[in-house]
């Protein structure tokens, strides 16, 4: 793990204000301490510029004079040091009385007058499945006696998913259709998904690629990484089951995976580190995933959040109620740095605005479970909402947001935005 | 299934020759019947050209003044009137004696005289497990009582694979490391493979796209599909016997995966489909996977070979020796049509240029096998090279080629070209 990454410098100053005024409330999630990055356009005909969060507004690199090209691809594969000095420069001219005020202001577009996309293309999606308590919970409906797999200590699982259907947040999708066989001997039939869930994660992009045959080593592999997003990998649970032996899930997952627009840099969240241990007992990871600086800060500490508001509460003007809450520290058996080396080992070829998903990210405790099949223990209970309803998995008309905060003392706050989206009923046939 | 799919026409006329004289050679895989694109360059700073196999030469398309545009991507998206319109356009100038002669003459290149790469851009690579043979010879290996798993004779099983470590026919590869755990209570160890074998399947390229949350049904699935190439599977046996629980193999596969550069086109098959019967007592699929039509043409008469020349026989200038011979009509449960709709039931998007690995085609004698892990009995037996050689799993050196032809009385046969591709030993750590 390169030093730098665990450097603190003026960007994390908890006394500097900016003079857009928005990011000096106390509320908002992108204050100048954390300035992520992600696309955004003015019309569905206008190409996708990179933008800067700032308060409510986004600033316009290219417009703004930092940047010569509007390819997120582009400044993710440019490496850390290239990002870095673009954060140096950007929060240099946010600050309150920075003569870039001037110009950059005409660079400035309130976000909600903007389309925030997907920050990147993404090339490939790989999920893994680093919540351990997530594992373990999901592993004890199936095999109540051996929850756990042996493999589950040693190696990084991990999958390949479907980049096509990766979707920018605030993208409905329809409940989809698949093959789901009943109890017993009844043959499987075509219905909609009745078991639809959603799964908490964070998404982590790459920036820095390595070629193929190269492998990255582990004290390299957060320089290969560009930051972090929300992410919901939206799950259809009677499909999965049916489908998953022997090779694993594929329609259960592909027909939409939703992330959040802006992507936070490792280091705006330098700050929010944490040691990194294994529980008591647990093997030693094989060398090519150990180091003291692994462990010593190889954690994030990401407060999380799942919201659902249903159809009922949205025509009733009502907010979205948290179904659960976790922190990724709390929830990941391996850290960024580790899914990285591990994904590479072999000689795999990473590319920048590639996608790994962290893998549903549930805290020890039962209520903190990132997805409706934990929280309901398989759909065997309800969950009780404040307005009378009930939730074994989710509705038509059910939007889920999730949420990512940073909180230390002495430090400023900084949030992750929403990734929220809508399920759609079935299409007809 | 469209009918134009199953029309014979003067393109498919074994008397018609064509002025390139190599193309109406007995033995050459591309007589004027075939005519498979693909993508080549003159020079590794050139940019891809589409070009068409004619004979020994390659026909750049853009230079004889077929299309305007060199993006392979476009022209497949573009659906199957572009391309059987451009299929009549290149058979009618080709033929002996056209006038298309004296201007096209300059835009061949002899294949040997350029670089042919990946096909298209491949988004996202999908791979299936169809051959029932493999399936049941591989599941008897790990439970020898219950070889095929309940949901095999319902679901088209598929999982999602790397696109970005898809590789052009002819790139070398290294031998991977990775986790290999031994038998008992050792610990797993980082290593380089020791059971590194090839998996023999065609791949199916996806020309017109499907919109997200559109599935594609069963009678127009082959319209979504543009053609097919060999395709090599790579795959490390250790790595994945550790890792692939619960959710599918990862670092066993997505090290290398070798493509080869031309892709026929289903209107090239034509003449070569089979009706498509599952064994008796087999349930009928459920109905969105099942039609007449289907049933009545839905496979194709595809001759496969497996090729291993060792290092040994390289050095002594000798070619390779056939391990293994298959046919695709015999190996695959499920046809290419029920892929594409199984795909996109739940309405996933399918992209110009998406790549479907059919799984290992395997025969259903046990010498038919597509893979050494079958051959050789889980490595349990060797296999014996003519030359006095032994194998279990491939040695560093050994080069793999696919080739695949397809024949019938009355017509021209045709062939695939090669899929090859040699393995380097593990790189120094």
């Amino acid at each position: 793990m390169a030093n730098e990454h665990l450097a603190l410098d003026a960007t994390h100053d908890p006394q500097r204000l900016s003079w857009v005024e928005s990011a000096n409330s106390a509320d908002t999630e992108f204050p100048i301490q954390n300035l992520p990055f992600g696309r955004f356009r003015a019309g569905a005909q206008e190409p996708w510029r990179i933008g800067v969060a700032i308060g409510n507004q986004v600033l316009d690199l290219q417009a703004a004079g930092l940047l010569d090209h509007g390819d997120m691809n582009r400044l993710m594969a440019a490496g850390p040091q290239t990002r870095r000095r673009l954060r140096q420069a950007l929060s240099q001219g946010l600050t309150a009385g920075a003569p870039q005020a001037a110009t950059w202001h005409d660079a400035l577009l309130a976000m909600d007058s903007v389309e925030l996309g997907l920050p990147c293309r993404i090339g490939d999606y790989t999920d893994f499945y680093v919540g351990i308590h997530h594992a373990t919970a999901v592993g004890r409906l199936f095999r109540p006696d051996n929850p756990l797999l042996p493999n589950y200590r040693w190696v990084p699982i991990g999958y390949h998913g479907r980049a096509s259907t990766v979707l920018a947040s605030g993208t409905p999708f329809h409940r989809p259709r698949g093959q789901v066989k009943p109890a017993g001997d009844a043959p499987p039939a075509l219905a909609p998904s009745s078991r639809l869930d959603l799964e908490l994660e964070l998404g982590i992009f790459i920036g820095t690629p390595n070629a193929l045959g190269e492998p990255v080593p582990l004290a390299e592999a957060e320089d290969h990484v560009f930051g972090l997003a929300l992410f919901n990998d939206w799950s259809a649970r009677d499909f999965q089951a049916w489908e998953y032996q022997p090779l694993g899930p594929f329609l259960a997952k592909n027909f939409a995976s939703t992330v959040s627009p802006w992507i936070v840099t490792l280091d705006a969240l330098a700050p929010f580190r944490r040691a990194f241990e294994r529980p008591a007992g647990d093997p030693q990871p094989l060398p090519y995933l150990d180091s003291a600086a692994n462990q010593a800060s190889g954690a994030f500490d990401i407060a999380l959040e799942v919201v659902l508001q249903t159809a009922t509460m949205r025509a009733a003007g009502q907010a979205g109620e948290t179904i659960s809450r976790s922190n990724y520290a709390d929830a990941a058996y391996w850290t960024l740095a580790q899914l990285v080396t591990h994904h590479s080992v072999n000689g795999c070829a990473l590319a920048a605005g590639d996608l790994l998903g962290t893998g549903t990210l549930s805290g020890p405790q039962p209520e903190q479970a990132g997805s409706l099949l934990e929280l309901t223990g398989g759909g065997q209970r309800q969950i009780a909402l404040a307005n009378g309803e009930q939730r074994r998995f989710l509705e038509d008309g059910d939007a889920i947001a999730l949420r990512g905060r940073c909180e230390r003392a002495g430090f400023r706050s900084i949030g992750f935005g929403t990734c929220v989206a809508t399920v759609l009923p079935a299409r007809p046939l």
